[in-house]
């Protein structure tokens, strides 16, 4: 018999479809094998000495030739870097300037390597660029909202190979987001708690759907999770925003992060994947209620029709047995995982 | 300069990112071209005479063997047919079995027609058929609300290649349903308006969107369209449910939605698409402040990481040139149109 499961955070209901239910072996074996890449291309704009193909860097770590994390701003952006805000209302349309900010964050050196492929050092170096960017453009005051989120193969929407993230900070906050924050907020006026703190004491207690837990994260694969094998890693310490996140977390999350890509890496054959940052805006930052984490979505299916017509999802991997089959993953039987 | 416009049913904010524009004839020309199908295939469960390989008929017009459209339970369901209604309620976990109908509408007997390519009266009989299965399963007290929607093409997430459509009754009404109507409301108790009636008159009268207006329907492209050459199909008249479609607007949208689909059928070349009707749930009919419509989205570009970690899309190409490339189009002109 399927199941209906509400996401908590944003009341939408999910069909697990059971009578469809996919064995996690059988979404890998329809992928095919990607070809490997070089460790270095001269036609790409991130790899080292190709520097001038991209626009001038707003930073890099270290700040020298020899960088190991580099960030551009994107050289097709989204929104425009300068210029000032206008609202226009003409009749019924709202519409605004596209101002913002739209980065390239380039994760390393190396044209072939993905996040799972990495030394955990790296990662750490990689997070602490994203932290750095996300407190720089959360303080311009033209933005009020970053997001920081990476696109990894073609299904996850990239257009170039080169491990790389992207952030873009808007002058708007989504209806998405401020349903969500609204949502955590009323769950704290009712019950007095963070409504991810209490998700997350909750799977810790019952545990069916954690994939690790470390000393300050926790992966889990949400409870009415809409897409095989998509997981959240949350940090345990209550923090509405990503800005917060203190050295001794970025290390841990680091490990973590890769851990988890490492796990899909190898017990999904290199899925094409995204992950974002879910934070509160900048105003929000502080807030007791609203909580942070990263989404990390595998794009082993397809958005249909009824998705896009009911804005519900049908899932046909159960988040338990998701979770169980990347539990017993080890990256380092599996594959060559630095 | 991009912009940032606002949907005015969903208060979302859509980038138009006119540096990274698009002109319509570059999404098509990455377009591969698709191999023709055949008028017939002796494994498909929808083709005449392999009726056994599917499960027995729920209705066919007209009701004998040879029927122009025929309407089957779902041989996957998302959904069990059978059984009683149960919510689950453990902690902060809330679930239901997942109690509903999935229907297949097998849309004609010939393998090979898509929409585009039906004559106007083919079409005709399958918003008929569409109509009755949508009044009979939103009279079962089980169900709450009724997503009628078609998967063209692998990218919008078919596997079956006879042209079909399906139908879903839920038990529950999804929250991004009940956002949409609950936005209807408060314009109307602010401005005494339907919100959507509204926009239609706006865009009568500043055509700039306006893709086709027949004596009935009217196809626009939306003001704030997430996706390249998203339609939308609104009647005229005030309806908040699909259930309440006339004979006569039956008639008049089978052409504008055939019209409609041979206009990207040969502007974009037969391009993967999604539409669906988006209607008050059975519980809002008759209510003054929603209207229902065909949404139709041509699956030409990729969700990334943006979307699924902001809720904001980023359309390439603006509605108003979408609408002035499809208005050009006379499908007479360009392909093998019926």
């Amino acid at each position: 018999m399927p199941e209906l499961r509400q996401n908590r955070f944003t009341k939408e209901w999910v069909i697990m479809a059971t009578e469809r239910a996919k064995r996690p072996e059988e979404l890998r074996a329809q992928r095919e094998a990607r070809p490997s890449l070089p460790h270095y291309s001269d036609t790409c704009p991130f790899c080292p000495g190709n520097e001038r193909l991209a626009p001038p860097a707003v930073m890099a770590i270290p700040a020298h030739d020899n960088w190991r994390v580099r960030v551009v701003p994107n050289k097709f952006p989204a929104l425009a870097r300068e210029g000032q805000l206008t609202r226009k209302i003409e009749r019924s349309r709202r519409s605004m300037n596209g101002i913002g900010i739209h980065d390239v964050i380039v994760e390393t050196p190396d044209h072939a390597l993905t996040t799972a492929l990495l030394p955990v050092e790296q990662v750490a170096e990689i997070l602490r660029c994203y932290r750095q960017r996300f407190t720089e453009v959360s303080a311009d005051p033209r933005i009020a909202h970053v997001t920081i989120f990476k696109n990894h193969g073609v299904a996850a929407g990239t257009s170039l190979e080169h491990p790389h993230a992207q952030l873009i900070g808007t002058p708007v906050i989504s209806s998405q987001v401020r349903y969500r924050v609204y949502e955590a907020l009323r769950h704290y006026d009712e019950f007095g708690e963070c409504i991810f703190c209490e998700a997350l004491k909750e799977d810790l207690e019952e545990p069916a759907r954690v994939v690790l837990a470390s000393e300050l994260f926790v992966a889990v694969e949400p409870f009415a999770s809409g897409t095989p094998f998509a997981t959240y890693i949350y940090p345990r310490r209550h923090m509405a925003s990503f800005g917060d996140i203190n050295p001794a977390e970025i290390i841990d999350l680091a490990a973590v992060l890769k851990s988890v890509l490492a796990k899909l890496y190898v017990g999904l054959r290199n899925p094409d994947f995204n992950y974002a940052i879910r934070t509160a805006p900048h105003e929000n930052a502080g807030v007791l209620y609203y909580h942070w984490y990263v989404s990390v979505i595998p794009r082993l299916t397809r958005i249909a029709g009824f998705e896009l017509g009911s804005g519900m999802f049908i899932n046909t991997v159960l988040p338990e047995a998701a979770a169980e089959f990347l539990r017993d993953i080890n990256p380092q039987d599996g594959g060559p995982v630095a």
